[in-house]
């Protein structure tokens, strides 16, 4: 089966949640109206379901194939891309000056959501790009955005990202590359690993962007530096020169994501790649964090899109799968969407896709008031806020892919198990996401030491008033009031447990980290059913039967789901002890 | 990394859980002394670890190539099945009279956990075997049982369960394979599919035990019989004659266990395979319900058997790699088990995987008291309990299953999607328990129907009250007695859910049913907990650095994990009307 993009819930989330009708009334956004927002998202759905989504199965069971230096990606990628390109998708949300289209982030969250939902091995290469593009627009000279940036931003050439050695993954501090001034530009030697896209024929030239250390750099983090290496040397008229020092040594055979070649990459193999220094030297970690944000939240939206893609894909089995007679009444065999458990299955793997859509969404939105507010106050309040949401939506929004994923292979029954189903792939491509771009366990502690320890708990705490602010009034009708008490009882399991990490965690960052995993887990919870419950009341102004499937769906994760954060809660506040208890030899 | 069989925390479970010092005073049992059990345990630990676990990894790359009808295991599979074999290890659990040992199945159960540990692929094929002698043991006439029987046992000869047709999965009273009379005989005609081992090339013979429909046969599952449809048929003097009028069509491309060949099986293309009726027309089902707990035992048990494989590997890994600088103190790089983050993980990981051992350990303690328990009402209690138990089994140790593998992979980061390093295959391979055997959909409501509200609860009250009365009690030490609030809180919870699936779920089955899969769960969590409180307490009776981890596990169970319990029991009570509000309209 293809992909139909949900746009009506898109299009909700972006309005309600996110705040889209607001947010194109900031400077520079003015050009995201109603009707432009309609089509782009009516377009995008039908390059997502009819060219995407078709090649995601056959790019799966063929892969990217490494031969002699060569990455050939899958058949039907090549025209793929270049109709990705041809159709601008790739310039959304960028400077105008440079051949972007300036449009909110918000709205280019919802078509990222399309493409990785269609095809995450093929998605993953214009994600790639678009951290290349944020680094060189924020850090790169006026020549280098001149020579580069343009190119990029069309999708003409991609982008990567270089950091990971083999000793060098969480702790990026520890990488090895070397970078020897050489005149105007300098020269890089070093093996970097688990590099998406690092090399493939879908471009004509792909740019690489690779930390990598000064010889008299200092240690750790503070010792490194960011550099542009292009696979082609880019002469002075922009026509591509010479090849340079640089070669993907092999690409990696992967659990899922099989058709994004993820390559072993070397540079300086015949005395040093050519690269240029982006921003100052030794500043490359702060060069790296200012596209963090957007490069996570895109992860985050790869978890939403693949929980939409599973529920899509079990939804239809369902209602196609005749299998078993019915608990009560004397009918035949049923459709198993009637079998109770069926339906619970489904409306879990609803509810979270719905819920995860909602955070990434309003975390996009904060993205975009972060970057074109006016107002000081509230330009910073929604930086705050992005800050705060960001490892939550990385990592909540990923282990919900994972858990529906799961769901969506066991409502296929045996045939989930068999890869022609399609299923399994989901199952198998999810799996990265909790991985790559800061494992959840990274995000956790993010979470908790950058983000609720650093300030003290102001910013979560300004989160939970707005929480408890924004709950269903309990006038607004008794269906909508029903959903008040699960979520009161989850946020005051959310403000115990910032009480005593702020408290104790502060004391101990041990004892903090012990907890941050479920912390981070608990919050995804909270916000997940207080986003569906506030989805339930804007979509009651307009009612219809949109407005009741969003109340039902609000109910069932309040009723069903968010009891969970008691048990979150409680490992965070009882936990921390027992976990530092484990000596080495009790393992 | 191989496979270290846990004998200790395996001798401990069978000793202190499932009871095996009294077991080997059951009649029939007296062989079971200790000695004998090291000496088995030890042996199998060999074979296990040096000769199926290296095969784990190279078998599920190469897995198993269908051509021209015939099967071919991957390399070194044929050799491995001769050594167990010759090593009599498939006849450990079975009737001496037929070449069987005659020991206890809580013993075969710790032996099995080991070959499913060490290769899930290879260990597939004597599970299926071991069905085929239950069946045979129980219902096969004396004629079928000499021809038969000791081959199986010894397995020389293997077996296969043929139930699943296209439309015919979880509901096995839609199948349409036919059988006719013919003589002392049925010719057998129809399609076969998911049929584990179903075409080998590990053995001479293969006994395919075969449901079919008689022409005059009532409709639904009350219509179906058993046949035992030798793939080579067998002569009078024991040699094999001619190929059976069957064949293997196709093997199945799978997300996981792909060194087993998963068949489809074409019965009659030449007008009939020749089959013979096992118990009588029309039993079928009857004749499969005898071995079906202990089929779904032993998913259960392959379940606890992928736990402990992913953790061992976690475990080994986190030991070994170097990453990240401490929180606290400042030191330069450390093995990554140093961060409570990786440590929460492994403490995860084994408390899980004790738990669900206890757990498979205990019912099959129950299995073998309801065997052999010379005094009536205590066999029938056994059996009570045992029927209890094993919907829980099958399904809880298997969702265990999948949530282990998977934080086995988070463990390794990146590595852990690169195929090579060996989690991912045990990620693949868990997810078919939950599928197989009944999926755990089935089992919830297995247990919510046949097990629950038939007796009126009885046999879960008579459970219940037996938590309570084997908690540790206030008085054993201070880290004992911190065990009992929260598995009290737990108890409770699982009380209020029984009580409710008892009286809303009896007048609604559809609302009990929408609560059946967390009703499982709970039951699972608040056993697994209990289970480890009490391997706690017995293992301080004689202390030392076993009683001090297993005390360490038990609490860490009980404050990080246990606290699920409240969510579940919520989901339960509160969860079915929203789940059964959902319209077809609202998915």
């Amino acid at each position: 089966m293809t992909y139909q993009a949900p746009i009506a819930d898109m299009r909700f989330a972006l309005d309600a949640i996110a705040g889209l009708p607001e947010i194109a009334r900031l400077p520079g956004y003015e050009e995201a109206t109603a009707d432009l927002v309609d089509a782009i998202l009516a377009e995008a759905a039908k390059l997502a379901g009819d060219v995407l989504a078709p090649l995601n199965h056959s790019g799966d069971r063929a892969g990217s194939v490494f031969e002699n230096g060569v990455v050939r990606t899958p058949d039907g990628f090549q025209e793929a891309y270049a109709q990705f390109v041809t159709g601008g998708w790739n310039a959304l949300p960028f400077d105008p000056a440079f051949g972007g289209q300036g449009l909110p982030w918000s709205l280019a969250t919802a078509v990222q959501e399309m493409w990785q939902a269609a095809n995450l091995s093929f998605g993953l290469c214009p994600l790639l790009t678009v951290g290349a593009v944020e680094l060189l627009q924020a850090h790169g000279s006026d020549q280098q955005k001149s020579d580069y940036l343009a190119k990029l931003i069309s999708g003409e050439w991609t982008g990567t990202m270089n950091l990971t050695e083999p000793q060098a993954g969480s702790d990026v501090g520890a990488l090895k590359t070397r970078a020897q001034r050489n005149g105007d530009h300098y020269l890089i030697t070093g093996q970097k690993i688990f590099i998406t896209y690092g090399e493939h024929d879908l471009a004509d030239n792909i740019v690489h962007m690779v930390l990598a250390r000064l010889p008299d750099a200092p240690e750790g983090t503070k010792g490194i530096s960011l550099f542009l290496v292009p696979k082609y040397v880019v002469n002075e008229d922009g026509s591509l020169g010479q090849h340079n020092d640089l070669r993907c040594v092999s690409i990696e055979h992967k659990l899922g994501i099989r058709a994004s070649p993820t390559a072993v990459m070397s540079y300086g193999d015949s005395g040093g790649a050519v690269g240029y220094l982006i921003g100052e030297e030794n500043q490359g970690m702060a060069c790296m964090f200012t596209m963090m944000n957007n490069a996570r939240l895109a992860v985050g939206v790869q978890g939403v899109a693949l929980a939409e893609r599973a529920y899509q894909r079990a939804r239809a089995f369902a209602f196609e799968r005749v299998q078993g007679k019915p608990l009560e009444g004397s009918d035949g065999a049923v459709k198993i969407v009637r079998h109770p458990d069926v339906r619970r299955m489904l409306a879990t793997m609803k509810a979270r896709s719905e819920a995860v859509r909602a955070l990434a969404y309003w975390a996009a939105g904060a993205q975009d008031r972060a970057k074109r507010e006016p107002d000081d106050a509230r330009r910073k309040a929604a930086q705050a806020r992005l800050d705060l949401l960001i490892p939550i939506v990385k990592a909540w929004c990923t282990d919900v892919a994972c858990e529906v994923s799961s769901l969506g292979v066991q409502v296929h029954g045996g045939m989930g198990f068999i890869e022609e189903t399609g299923a399994a792939q989901h199952y198998r491509d999810a799996r990265i996401l909790p991985i790559y771009e800061g494992t959840n366990g990274i995000q956790a502690l993010d979470l908790l030491t950058r983000k609720l320890l650093r300030d003290g708990g102001t910013a979560m705490k300004t989160l939970i008033r707005e929480l408890r602010d924004g709950l269903p009034p309990a006038g607004d009708g008794a269906a909508l009031a029903a959903l008040r008490p699960p979520l009161v009882t989850a946020i005051e399991a959310l403000e115990h447990a910032t009480a005593w990490l702020l408290d104790e965690g502060a004391r101990s960052i041990s004892k903090g980290a012990a907890g941050a995993t479920p912390y981070l887990a608990l919050c995804g919870s909270v916000l997940g059913g207080w986003l569906l419950a506030r989805s339930a009341v804007q979509a009651q102004r307009e009612g219809g039967s949109f407005a009741e499937a969003k109340l039902k769906t609000a109910r069932f994760y309040a009723e069903n789901l968010l009891g969970e954060t008691a048990g979150l809660a409680g490992a965070v506040i009882r936990g921390a002890e027992s976990t530092l208890a484990f000596g080495d030899e009790d393992f």
